[in-house]
């Protein structure tokens, strides 16, 4: 448990890391205690790993799924050190403790299938190549954000600022970011201003974005949710840009709540609106947002204890995500290539693209 | 300093009063302490009613314009005793006092004239006649709302759930309030649900108006300010129910943050819009939202304590006020009467019948 200081902003704007292997260790950046503290937890065992994505230390779909795949790999050193003969067999355990740590993260189960598929095939000490595994999985996150960044700021020429949603960077994946990827290359480009929304009830938004962006030297103004539609009229912002939890075959992209409020104000106010996701957030078997189950959360994140009585008449409705249609999203941003005017065909267009192998050209 | 217990929910849904009168002293309601404490505060010096106003203890332009003219008694009973002579002159301090304590509340400075008319005229111990005219200034408060109430509601017919935002209820007035008594009214005629918004950054939303309804047995939902959208996408709420910090001679409103974001989703999704308020909030002489000021306040609002230092290049934008343009407006309701569809001719028709004294027939 120690602390370590953040290095100084770089010339890629990108120094902060969500976590990080180290001498056998995963370091991992304890978020809740952010920003008032920079906090790493060494996890020297799967066990350690699987309580840190467990009580949302590390948090982000991207980042939980690389977590796990590191995981693995200490599992895997204490295992064979134990029974070299019968690891393979022992370190299920593991992999269900790891599974178990965050049961609705596709990437979780994703990094470890992928971890699973290379242990049937090995012989002898596994670490070295299941390390090897893990790192490409956070070093493949790196790249696609990075890739997904120049193809975002490539629309933006000419905006001279810009609004985001929720935590989407760094601390969300294994670097970059998705939407605030986006935000990091516009940046370097000459980008003016960037706004960010608290994110109401988790403050997403003033707890994580702002300091991720503060780390890097990239100056940013807060706002509340409920004023992002006023900040548009007084046409200080030209884009939004939000990342996605889960977008379907149609286009249509469920993300945290308040992302709709944002993509039905920008369209009255002629603001464009842009969504970056690696094609994993894709869920081509789902035809369009209505067959997306949206989460509500527990009535406390925004209920005062005062009406938490059994006999109090007042509630509250908490979903965690709404539904942006695809006929609000001006452009959605892979690392395949960027989907502009998004819906069945051009969605079905960036699949060919992807299952062909090819180069994906977008329509400009 | 005594706590006093709300009485049982009333027949007229109307049980919260911010401040009244008993026995020589003005008792009010600290909202700062609320939902969890319920504590009156016992002014009995105009002073002390003055440094209430001052820390917000009262909060909402009419309860402090009610709070300013039992000050005023308090001060006439302090300087007529102790010197029946030159009363008149001595308590043009107290006035002042008043009227530093909220420098941009248009009902304070309404309430202070209306005194300090009647106190020219007066001869003998004037502390009867200024208790009648606070009186007065309370309870026609109260009957402008119960009015708007009733006129709001005709409006609702068929409706089976409304949001509202901020707090614009007993609290904030006299009693009953604009747009909460509107809903108040709305309830009495059987209203299915009432959606009420956190707004950020005072939560008065989720600390006062939530608790205001439970007191008088009407069941509310609290949501975040972003997820109003997706509340009206969901098909719960027919109308959006607002009180005004300043109308425009056409209609166009200005109100507490959050305002106009609520009335361009509440247009794309067909929910109806409506602003209820006296027709003292009417300022005449500015003929657009346009000439509206919007005061930005404290950034520390909004900002995390991390980024409070000096070198910080983390801001925030804090705008209190925005403005909704009449356009987006369906109807705005006043004790005098209901404008449909407001804008330069209507909001004029509606002033020559108040200017005339005629009743207001609005057009259907």
């Amino acid at each position: 448990m120690t602390a370590i200081p953040i290095p100084h902003p770089t010339e890629s704007k990108d120094s902060v890391r969500a976590l990080y292997w180290q001498e056998g260790l995963l370091r991992v950046l304890d978020q809740r205690q952010l920003p008032g503290t920079l906090h790493y937890d060494d996890c020297a065992t799967v066990g350690a790993v699987a309580e840190a994505i467990a009580t949302m230390r590390v948090r982000g779909a991207p980042a939980i799924g690389i977590a796990a795949a590191y995981g693995v790999v200490l599992a895997a050193i204490a295992r064979y050190a134990a029974a070299p003969a019968t690891w393979k067999t022992a370190i299920e355990t593991d992999l269900d403790t790891l599974a178990r740590s965050r049961p609705t993260a596709v990437n979780l189960f994703w990094a470890l299938e992928r971890m699973r598929g290379l242990i049937q095939g090995l012989a002898g000490d596994p670490v070295p190549a299941l390390l090897e595994a893990a790192r490409a999985i956070h070093t493949d996150d790196v790249a696609a954000n990075r890739r997904m960044g120049e193809l975002g700021a490539d629309l933006l020429a000419g905006a001279t600022g810009v609004l985001t949603h929720c935590n989407t960077g760094s601390l969300a994946t294994g670097g970059y970011g998705t939407a605030l990827g986006v935000i990091r290359s516009a940046h370097r480009r000459g980008l003016g201003k960037v706004f960010a929304s608290e994110t109401r009830p988790w403050l997403q938004g003033s707890r994580l974005t702002v300091w991720e962006l503060e780390q890097d030297g990239i100056p940013a103004r807060l706002v509340a949710d409920s004023a992002a539609a006023y900040l548009m009229k007084s046409g200080q912002v030209q884009w939004v840009i939000v990342g996605a939890d889960r977008i379907a075959a149609n286009g249509d992209t469920a993300n945290k709540i308040g992302t709709y409020a944002l993509a039905v104000t920008a369209r009255h106010h002629g603001v464009k609106f842009m969504v970056a996701a690696p094609v994993s957030t894709i869920d081509w078997r789902t035809e369009s947002g209505a067959g997306i189950e949206i989460e509500e959360r527990d009535p406390r994140e925004l209920l005062n204890p005062y009406f938490l009585r059994e006999d109090s008449i007042i509630s509250a409705w908490n979903p965690v995500f709404d539904v942006t249609p695809a006929s609000l999203i001006d452009a959605i941003v892979t690392e395949h290539g960027v989907v502009l005017n998004p819906g069945p065909a051009s969605m079905r267009a960036l699949r060919d693209a992807i299952d062909g192998g090819a180069a994906w050209i977008p329509a400009r």
